[in-house]
């Protein structure tokens, strides 16, 4: 068990009994109320953001996302649109009144992207990138960070480590599904994560259901049973059409959609000893 | 995906669009109530299970778990009491009122088990164990398949397949997590082969948090999980004294674990739109 | 590591120093030559084992294998010629003189499939068939046990402790690859089980190139990486005219492809220190 | 099959229909000889990178390596000499005549170690930091380029095009293992990647025994079988006295496994078509 050589480490309960509770622009992660982190996966443009910012807020989220610098498999897919990009999400943020959150992929862009954001996004492909996470860990930004695609639970605490070594206590935990053989979802959720990391850590602890099911059909599902494991919410994609986005269009929630998730959240949060979600 | 290699098989929505309601002594699975099957991993004498079934059903459980015949890793594990095992689990199901479940592990004994319980259970070792399959969809008694260790989603419904084919339409499915890479959990439980069996399956489906995790302190959170996800119930390992059971007594719930989960249970079963539990 | 807990064990290197050879009707595996096992993977009709056995014995082949009873994921699919298929196999295994394998998937059908074969499969579905492996286990058939589809090392050895337990001691392994989220060939072969287990365990171990790439393209490079390893032999699927196959067609070597990998294990066998094939 | 999808990349057969060599100061990897990568996992001192040097050089190897900057899953493990570390491997390439290659694990990096090295090697952890492939594509470098962890075959080849699209044509693969259920070594070998990426691709591809098995017992089986599967060579780790090696002990090679290892080589070399190995 993972339990044992955490002893005494940074992230683990033995050093801290009490849970972390991440506070950023009104909005908190970790505390008694639930998290919902809403937006598209990339930022597209002015219009589709704001468009987007307007909607999950209307509906309840307490957290803006929106992807300026998106990792792709592929050097021919869309690559996100940089600095601009991170703007429109920042006066998407300012206009609701929601805390931002985006995306860093290179330990050079850590200032650059800490401008714009109230809260950094270490990718599952990056959760091993040493200078990144050191680089993130120097500043006074949260550092929402997710697991690897292949990681244990051990190493991704470890990367939650480094983070908070180089001084950084603040690190949102989100867990967005592993890599196995079964192929009918694109990736599988693992909500053990959830209790085994309350039990050994005391880091908050959140789940993006999207990227873990591949398909909006069964995020409804996955949020709902990330809240009943024990998570201090979830982080979706919410696209104001879902079918002309440029990422990630099958996983997005359209506004109904979303408006449905957060009905649900509501009714359930109480009967789980957290109030009502609203920031 | 899987949805569309199945489309006119037997196990599938296009076949049959209602859901299907395994009935059996006045327990139901997949009907509007949700399902709760208790017991101990196996059966172990006839006091220890008296014990058990009427702690359970105290508790509210609707069906009595025991395990009779148990297959092992190792040829020099405990191997179960055999038929002496099922005739006190059918002692205790009668003295309760709850029907009860047990698992065959080979084709020649369908018959003998048949004759004490009332589901009979076929384990994820013999998920693909065809002639046990087809032999038990002879029968007349609801079949309780368990996901093999390391089968598909569409594995796992074609086994069912072999069952509804050979006559017998009753079956429910039973997630029990799958291998992974990770171990600090004993398998990864994949909540999300609920709606996406819900999706392209008429049958019920439950889910095993004990087998999942392997550890007593993870069942609570993941049941409530399960029953997010949409699970029609779960099924969960009970021992009078768990430190004493002579297999997986870690991951077995204490009688007090156990009162709580039924208590956790019933709070959020109203909020899921299903009733109370109760047989 | 696996080595540990099987200390002492039938299977072990500690219980029984010197390598295990299996010998029948003249070939042996596991002593100083190489084995080649080839054939189609299923028994279509008397006409095309005969061919098939005619031209694995004319390039060298050493004992011929041939599938009676199938295991198949779906009801619908080809389930083989049953007994018939037996018949056809042992005929054409006395007119070349060739002793035959054959699986066996059901502890009943142990009697009759002795009957006509001299080594005895069970699949990869059946590894931990615990009545199965007992069964085969009081035959004087030697076994060839496959290795589970997800099972480990130790496991794969504690089936055949069962088998040994039951008072066989003639058990061949066979490495066919595991299930790992890599889709680009059928499963990962994994060869670091042949170091591994020669380490731990007296048994001789062969490699299935056939069902772990799932593409006669990959086989020679494959069944060479095998004997590279230090696998006693390989097993191969060998079909007159893979393209009219009633199952694993593309999987099956055309004689011409067999021919050439009969001529690289020619070649390799002396550097490895092991004689040219021949039965 | 991954092959579809990257049909007309640059890393594709299609592409490039012959196979391509990676020339470096005398040493060449993908021409008709084969390649022997080795020396210590980490440069620990001068001494004992000369040492080691001297002894993989005078037993044949053709090309040096050793890590100066070591990605670790904890922050708390050794990290490495950093440019100290460079500074002593380029001393002993220059000694020995062997062209080195090393580790560069972040893009503001690789000027620096591109100072130092003769080929670039970017490791798992960082086979989908696009930022670092980008920049080593910018150098007249050869890059050595490990899979991921967790990585399928067409990520792998869609990372190797990020580092060509950036202007570098010379890109080496280095199959080292996957992430897999199976513990009885570090990770399970994919050996079938060789022939399928050979199918699809134009790239050299060698394969590292050490790091996917992490014992050095079955480093030479593993050696042989990755020669035997057609890898045009293989990078093992070799300190003059394992026992005291700062990181990767257990995995590393004695001076005279290594020897062993290269006297293998040398047998097995003729046998599959290409010459002994020398520089």
């Amino acid at each position: 068990m993972a339990a044992k050589t955490l002893v005494g480490r940074l992230v683990s309960r033995e050093h801290k009994r009490e849970d972390t509770v991440v506070s950023v622009r009104g909005a908190s992660v970790g505390g008694p109320g639930l998290t919902v982190i809403a937006g598209p996966c990339a930022v597209e443009s002015r219009e589709q953001v704001l468009e987007a910012a307007r909607l999950v807020k209307a509906a309840g989220a307490t957290i803006l996302r929106g992807g300026a610098f998106k990792p792709r498999t592929s050097p021919y897919s869309f690559q996100g649109l940089g600095e601009e990009g991170l703007a429109y999400l920042a006066e998407a943020g300012e206009e609701t009144g929601l805390p931002v959150v985006s995306e860093v992929i290179e330990a050079s862009d850590v200032p650059l992207v800490s401008d714009y954001v109230d809260i950094l996004q270490i990718g599952s492909r990056n959760m091993q990138n040493y200078a990144l996470l050191r680089r993130a860990g120097k500043t006074n930004r949260p550092v929402l960070l997710k697991r690897g695609l292949a990681a244990t639970l051990e190493e991704w605490l470890l990367a939650a480590e480094y983070i908070m070594d180089a001084g950084n206590p603040a690190v949102i935990l989100c867990e967005r599904g592993i890599r196995t053989y079964e192929t009918a979802t694109r990736n599988t959720l693992d909500l053990a994560a959830v209790p085994v990391v309350k039990a050994i850590s005391h880091l908050p602890i959140i789940v993006d259901p999207c990227h873990a099911s591949g398909d909006s059909a069964y995020v409804l599902p996955l949020a709902k049973a990330a809240l009943g494991a024990g998570a201090d919410g979830v982080m979706v994609e919410v696209h104001p059409c879902p079918g002309e986005a440029l990422c990630d269009g099958e996983q997005s929630l359209s506004p109904a959609q979303f408006r449905e998730l957060m009905d649900q959240v509501n009714k359930m949060s109480p009967v789980l000893g957290r109030g009502v979600v609203s920031q």
